[in-house]
């Protein structure tokens, strides 16, 4: 199937910059809010993602740093080229259509892109209203980074055409998708999905199978949990813990300044799901106990100007 | 206190490239082996550690890539400097003494370094007897890679001058040491052997209590485990596995090409250290039986031409 038009349902941090992303690369972009104070709350995120992609493009004209994977194909354009991408841009930014009518997002939808608050009764019941309109063809994928999609492929009223396409912040440089069925999901709308990630200027990542946090955080949640319970345990100092995972793999950043750009109030909220960080006594209570003294003193990361380590 | 009589009690792979290590630093060294069948298999992996140190000393002559941070505290060296490395090298593998006796090796020992079996009671063996011959200022430290000072303290005769000096493979390259006390450790012989992981080149990595596995292991073993669980489990494949990380992180390696320089062999032994890999219908017993299957092919990792990628 031929995807053209496009709804992202939701205009927070990651369904804005997906929505401005996928209009960007010339797709019909519809984007469904919940009210008309969603769209007003929405409009200035699209306004400095505008910029952003503007003035990323300018830089990439003498700046062979500038460029982002998500913007183009390849680093190697000349500045006409580059201004034909920033006509774009504007197109995009001008093109795209808002919506707080489940109808008119519907009905000529090819595929929704559902980037609702992570509340599973929020999430049921946008589906179930959104599958009285939907054409019999659309695809319907979450973003979800925490929630799997068999909690929500019965209320989509297209199980097989339902599954997960999960995007990375800041999607014009960080520009992966994790794409992930349910045992229910058809494999050639999977195959569609992928096909499209492609053509936004994405890295598809395929799963083969339904996993909690997918690939990223399968390995990300472990690594960082065992670098906070080295610091949380006193075994050794942030700066020690970061360099020896620098030197030994080779990696630009250790988990410490990886947590600052996640965010500590994640990674609290990740590390409260174990019960065992109700317990002062484990490893996991003081982790927690940790993270909570850093996040009382606005020590939140990154965004902050303060974390694990001071920004400034 | 000054070190200057250092002895290596092991000549395996670790053992052997950190007494070339610290007698290229200028340090007198000798080492212990168990028998003269012990040193005539030794004796080659020195000839090899010094043709590695003078062909990647040569090469730094042209080429800035080939610098190894353990040779040289800069890269910004003369052609001159560079030929006086050279002659270090010479000496260093002209100066170091061979022997098998307790007594020869202990008499003017101020840091004697084990580095031998990871056996226990081939520790406690060698401990016990060294312990009647040194001196009394004489430290000791173990390179165990899985075991804990504090096990071994009371053999030595002096558990406060005793603690962990913990080396990578490459010395000379990865010249990174985890330096990690147990709980009797005096401050001062800790104080002493940060100081000579200094003399000799090694970045310092202070850990400020014992803990299995140090800072490096205490992080790589859970990352490690979570990727093998994703490829147990079918999740994902191993290209998608690793390009997720790399993606993500800015990682220059994923977690398979790890695992591959790290060897198979390796990862399945410490994956059996979790009784639950017995049980082959647990996510552990999956990675047991996924590894023995690399491993039964002869795919142990990057040494053997093939693990979970081809290197030809």
């Amino acid at each position: 199937m031929k995807i053209s038009n496009v709804v992202v349902a939701g205009g927070g941090v990651l369904g804005s910059q997906i929505a401005f992303q996928i209009a960007y690369k010339g797709f019909h972009m519809t984007v469904w809010l919940r009210s008309e104070a969603s769209i007003d709350r929405a409009r200035p995120k699209f306004e400095r993602l505008k910029g952003i992609y503007l003035s990323t493009l300018e830089a990439m004209k003498t700046n062979p740093a500038a460029y982002c994977r998500g913007l183009a194909p390849s680093p190697d354009l000349t500045a006409d080229q580059i201004d034909e991408l920033k006509a774009q841009v504007e197109q995009a930014f001008n093109g795209i259509e808002y919506t707080t009518s489940y109808e008119e997002a519907a009905k000529d939808a090819d595929l929704v892109i559902e980037s609702i608050a992570e509340n599973p009764q929020d999430k049921i019941a946008f589906y179930t209203e959104l599958a009285k309109h939907l054409p019999e063809r659309t695809i319907v994928v979450t973003n979800s980074s925490t929630m799997l999609p068999s909690t929500f492929a019965e209320y989509t009223g297209r199980p097989g055409q339902y599954l997960a396409l999960h995007f990375a912040n800041e999607i014009w440089r960080n520009n992966t998708a994790e794409i992930m069925g349910h045992p229910g999901t058809d494999p050639a709308a999977y195959d569609t999905v992928v096909e499209f990630a492609e053509e936004i200027g994405m890295i598809p990542l395929k799963l083969k199978k339904e996993q909690p946090g997918y690939i990223l955080n399968s390995m990300l949640v472990p690594f960082l949990s065992a670098a906070e319970a080295l610091l949380a345990t006193d075994v050794a100092d942030v700066e020690t813990i970061d360099k020896t995972w620098m030197l030994a793999t080779g990696a630009p950043l250790g988990p410490f300044r990886i947590l600052d750009i996640v965010g500590l109030t994640t990674a609290y909220n990740i590390g409260a799901l174990d019960p065992r960080a109700k317990d002062p006594n484990t490893v996991q209570g003081k982790i927690a106990a940790m993270l909570k003294r850093y996040i009382d003193e606005g020590k939140t990361g990154i965004n902050a100007g303060e974390g694990f380590y001071t920004y400034k």
